[in-house]
C-alpha cells in the first residue's frame, strides 16, 4: 500500500503518520519525490481502511498494491477450483452447459422443456423466485416451483440451479436444489451472502450490472468468509450506454478472472443481449474466450413465456448449438495455454 | 403501446397478433409503413409483457408510451407529496437537511456528532447495518447501534434515519427508526422493498449505482403498491467511467424526477463524490437544481471515521455550509416556478 | 415514425400538427390512446428532423421506427460487402488478419516485424501519424513512417492500412497506403469522414469510445454518402466503469452489426483491453462471434515499443494464435448460420 | 511515479529496470513487500511512457503520482487565469453569460434573437459549422453563417464564439470570430488542437462524451503547449446509461477542474439534458456549483429551429434564467471559499 500525500503536507504530518503505521507494526518506507512525498507500507495492510487515509487533511490518495481479496486469489491458490454440482462437475477443464426456462410456469412447461435438452445441458435452471422490475410482472411460483423444477430435474437426471433472493428463503431453496443463484441485482446483499456462505450447497453468483471485476471477487470472498468455498461466477453483461442490446456482455471479464482468481467463470448470453438471436455468437464467443460453462435460457414457446420470452432460444435451436460448443471446445484442447 | 412488425413480417401473422390483443381487450391500430407495420394498442396495456411480445418471430420491438409506474407518477398525482418523518416535513416545499455519521461507532461518538449538528440539522443519520464491499471491513454495531442513534436522536430532538439490509431486520429497525433507507445496493432487492413496504414507517430509497430514473421509480412502486406511500427519494451519485470522483452526481436526475414523480427528492452528495472537499459545492448545487433535502455525512474525527471518513465533514464546516444552503433556498422561492 | 403528444396536449396543436405533416407529404395515422394520442408518420421521414419535433411545446417525443442510415443498412443491401484491400478481401466469407506495429518507428523495426508476421498476417498496419492523449508523448514519423511501412508491405508482399487524421493529410496518406484507417476518437470528425468519403481508397472505420452501433453505422453513412462504399467497421473496445481492462470490448457488437449492415466487421482485440495476456481469448472470442477480420498489435521488443507495448504480441505467439484461430475459423464454416 | 513489479519477478529484472531507470537520471527507492516489491522513482518523470514500463514482462502495473499535465495544472499556477474574450473577463470571479442559436440559420434569425438576448448575455454563440450525427442533416451556413453572426454580434455589442471542426478552417473562423470553439466530438481531434493552440484567438474547449477529466486536461495541455494558454474548459454532459436526459451533466466536474486547474470552467446545460424544461434548474445549479460561466442555447422559435430546438429555450425565459443566476452568484460571492 502506498499514500501519497499531498505537496502541502508538513514534514510532521508525514511523520506522525509514519509512527501510527508503524505503531500498527507495519514497515514504512518513506520516498521523497520533487513535489509528492510516498509512504510504503510493507505488512499486514488488509485491516488497513484506505478511506480513513484519505481523510487524512494532507494525504492525496491511497494506492493499493495487492488486490482486497485473498481466498478467492489465484496468487495464494494456483490451482483452479472444481465445483461438484449434484455429481456434475464445474471448473478445471470441466465445462459445464446449463440450460432451462426463465421461470418455472408449470409443471407441463418446466417437463417438457428438460426433456427436450436433458442429452444437451447438465444443469437445469429455472427461475422460481423472480427478481422482476415492476411489481405487476409475473413473480415466480416460489416452493411450488422448486417442487416443480425439483421434479424435473430428478425426472431427466440434470441436477437443478434456481435464484434465491432472500436470506429467509436460502433454507428452503437449498433444500430443494443444487446450486444456489445470487442473481445480479443481489450480487451486493450482503446479509444474503453470508447466508448462502453458511449453507452446504454450491453458488452460482452473478456480476452486478455495474460491478466491477474486483467487487465480484469481494462479494465471492464475503461466500468464501463464511465457509462455503464453492462459488461459481458468472459474467451476465454489465450496463452501459449501447442501448441495441440489453447489457453489454464483457467477454474480457471471462480472462480476465481466470488471471484473478481459481474459481469457474461462466457466461449468460441470454441476459447479456437480450434477444435470441444474438445468443448463438455469444456462447461461441464464451466459450473460444475459454469458460468454464454457460447458462442458457430455452423455451419451447418462447412468445409464450412469462418471462424474457425475447431471449430464449428454442429447444431445437439450443441442441444445434451445443453440439457446435462442444466442438469448439474440443478444439480448444489442443490450443496452447495463453 | 406500439408494436413494430419486422418488415418481413407476414400478413396472416400481423393479422394473428391484432387478433391476440384485440382479444385481451386492448383496441388496435394499424399504421401501414413503407418498410414497417405498426400496430397501436389503446387500453390496459400494463398488463401486456413487452418482452414477450418482443419474443415473437416477426416483432421487430416495442415501444412503451406510457411510463409503467402508476402509484409514483405525477401524472396521476399532480400535487407533490410530504413525508412527515417524525414530525419534520419533507417534500412539497420543505426542504430537509439531514446530517450525521456514516456509521454509528460508539455512544460517544454519536452524542458528540448529534449535539454538534442539532442546530443545523433536522434528522439524524447513522449507520447500524453497515453494506461493505469487503467482508473485513467494520460491518456496524447493529442492534446497539440502533439503540445508540435512538438516544441521540432523543437527546437533541432530531427524528433518526437508518439504513436496513434484510427483511428479516425491517422489524427491529422500524422499531427503534423514524425512518428506513434502503441503499443503492439494495434498490432492487424485492423482497426488502416488499417488507419495507408493509411497514408503519417512511422509506428514504437510495438509486442503485446503474439504475435509471424510470428503475428508481420502479422500486418505489414496489413499495407503494404494498400499501407504504410515504417514500423519499434520494439521488446518490451513478457509476460512470469517471473516476476522479467515487461516482458521478446526475444532478439532473433532480429536476427529471420532479417532472415524473410527485415524490420529495433528495440528493446525498457525500456517497456521490467520495470527497470532503467536493461536498459544499454539490450541496449547493443540488438546492439550486431545487432538491427537497439533503443527507450530507458529518463526523468530528473524520481520520478516525470506521467508514467512509473521507467524504466526511467536519461538524463547523458542516454548519457553515448549511447557513449557505438556507439562503440559496429562500432566495429560490422568489424564483419562477421552471 | 412515431410522434407521441403529451397527455394535456390540445386538439387544435395535435390537427396542426397532422396538417404540417401531411403538407410535407406525409400521411399520419391518429391513435388516440387513454392519456397519449399518436401520430404514426408513413412516407419519407428521413428528413424529419425529430429535435424540431420534440421542441414543440405539446409533444411529448419522438420514436423512429426506421435506423437513420440508408446506405449501410443491410435492409437495402441484404448481400454482405466484399471490400478489396490491395487484392484481400474482407467481408462475405474472407476473414482477414491484419497485423503490425503500434507505431512505425524506424525501417528495421517495421521491417523486422513484417517479414515476421508475413506468413500469418495478410495486411500490414503500422501508425505514423499517432493520436496520442499527451502532447509530450511520441507523435508518430509521419510522411517518413508512411514510406517505411510502404516499403515493409512491398517486400513482404502485403498491402498497408494506417490512420490518418486531418483532411488537410488524406491526399498525402492515400498515395502511400491501401487502406485509410479512422481512429475511434476521430469517428465524429465529419469533415475528416467526408475527406475519405471523397478518397478512392478503402477505409477502416473505428467505434469511438462512447459511440452507439447506431452512431458507428451514421458515421459511415458519412463516407458511403460522399461516394466511397468500401468501409470496413472495426470494434475496438468501448468506454465503460471497469478499469482492469483499459476499455470493454462490446463482442456482442459483431453480431448486431452483422444483423444491421452488409459492410465487413472487424475487431481490434489490442486496444479492447490493452493487456497483451488478454489478446489471445479476445481473439479466439471474435473469430467464434463470426468476425470477417482482426486487427492485431505485435512488436519483437514490446519492453522498448514507443507506443502500447504493453498491449503487443510477440511475433511468435502471434503465429501460434493465428494458427489456432484459422482452426476456429475453419470449423466454423460447417456451422449452420445463426 | 511507483513501478509494481509482480510477485514472480526474478531479482535480476528488477535490478535492470532499477538500474535502467537510473540512468534516466532518476532516482529509484525500492521498497519490498510481502508479495510486491516497488520502485518509487523520483526526478523528470513526465517523459517516461508507462506503457512502455507495462510492457516488461515482470511490470504488474505502473501508478502515476503526478498528473500527466503541467501547464494546464493548478499546482504550478495556483492562480486562476483570466481569458478576455473580445473585452469579456471570464475566469478568477468574473461570469459570464453565453448564449444564441444552436445553428445561424439565416440574417433575421439570428439578428432576432442577438437583439433579444444582448442584455442578458455578454458572449453570443452560434453555430455556422455543425457537426451533425447524420450526414442528411443541416450542416450549417458555413462562412455566410460566420458573417452573419459577425454583424449580430457587432450589432449588438457582443464578441461572438461558434465552432471550428477541421484544422483547414481555423484562419478562416478566427478572421470572424473572438474564441473558437472546441465541440465534444472533436475533443481529442489533435491536429485541431495543435492548429487552435497556434492561433491568436482564446479556444472554448467542450468535454468529449467519454473524456475523464485528466483527458480533458491533456487537451488543454496540447493547446497550451503550442502556446495558445487562454483556454476555457465547458462541461456538457458525458455519456452513461441513463436516457431520459440525452447526456449526464457532470456538475462534480465544476468544482473537480477547479481544484485541479488555474483555467476557466463553464456548463453548457442545453446540451447537457436535450431537454429545454431541465435548462433552469441545472443552469442554476452550475453557478451554485462555482461555474466561471453558462453556454445556453436560445431560439426565438424552437420548433422551426434548424437544429437542437428541444433543448432552446425562448428568449424570455432565457432572460429571467438570467437574473435568478445572477442572484444566485450575487450571493456566493458572500460566501466561505470551500
Amino acid at each position: 500500500m502506498v499514500i501519497v500525500m499531498k505537496p502541502s503536507a508538513p514534514q510532521k504530518d508525514i511523520d506522525e503518520l509514519q509512527k501510527r503505521m508503524e505503531d500498527r507494526g507495519l514497515t514504512v518506507h518513506i520516498s521523497q519525490g520533487v513535489n509528492y512525498c510516498l509512504l510504503g507500507l510493507v505488512g499486514e495492510t488488509n485491516q488497513i481502511d484506505t478511506n480513513q487515509l484519505e481523510a487524512h487533511e494532507h494525504v492525496d490518495r491511497v494506492v493499493r498494491v495487492q488486490h482486497p481479496f485473498k481466498l478467492a486469489s489465484r496468487m495464494f491458490h494456483p490451482q483452479p477450483t472444481v465445483v461438484d454440482v449434484g455429481g456434475v462437475k464445474v471448473g478445471g477443464g470441466h465445462t459445464a452447459f446449463m440450460a432451462g426456462p426463465c421461470a418455472v410456469e408449470n409443471e407441463e412447461q418446466v417437463m417438457e422443456i428438460a426433456h427436450a435438452i436433458k442429452d444437451h445441458a447438465q444443469i437445469l435452471r429455472g427461475g422460481t423466485f423472480k427478481p422482476r422490475t415492476s411489481p405487476y410482472s409475473f413473480q415466480g411460483l416460489e416452493e411450488e416451483g422448486l417442487r416443480l423444477l425439483r421434479k424435473a430435474g430428478d425426472a431427466t437426471g440434470m441436477p437443478i440451479v434456481t435464484e434465491v433472493m432472500s436470506p429467509e428463503d436460502v433454507d428452503l431453496v437449498a433444500g430443494y436444489t443444487d446450486m444456489l443463484q445470487i442473481g445480479a441485482r443481489n450480487m451486493q446483499n450482503f446479509p444474503l451472502l453470508r447466508r448462502v456462505g453458511r449453507a452446504k450447497t454450491p453458488v452460482l453468483l452473478k456480476r452486478g450490472m455495474s460491478a466491477t471485476i474486483e467487487d465480484l471477487l469481494m462479494s465471492a470472498e464475503y461466500i468464501m468468509s463464511e465457509g462455503n468455498i464453492d462459488v461459481i461466477l458468472c459474467e451476465r453483461g454489465i450496463r452501459t450506454f449501447e442501448t441495441y442490446t440489453r447489457n453489454t456482455l464483457d467477454i474480457s471479464a471471462v480472462p480476465s478472472l481466470q488471471e484473478l482468481t481459481h474459481l469457474p467463470v461462466i457466461v449468460d448470453p441470454s441476459h447479456a443481449c437480450g434477444k435470441w438471436t444474438l445468443v448463438a455468437p455469444l456462447a461461441r464467443a464464451a466459450v473460444a474466450a475459454g469458460v468454464d460453462g454457460l447458462i442458457i435460457e430455452v423455451h419451447h414457446q418462447p412468445e409464450k413465456a412469462m418471462s424474457d420470452g425475447a431471449q430464449s432460444l428454442k429447444p431445437h435451436k439450443y441442441k444445434a448449438l451445443v453440439q457446435e460448443l462442444r466442438q469448439i471446445s474440443e478444439l480448444m484442447k489442443s490450443f496452447v495455454v495463453s
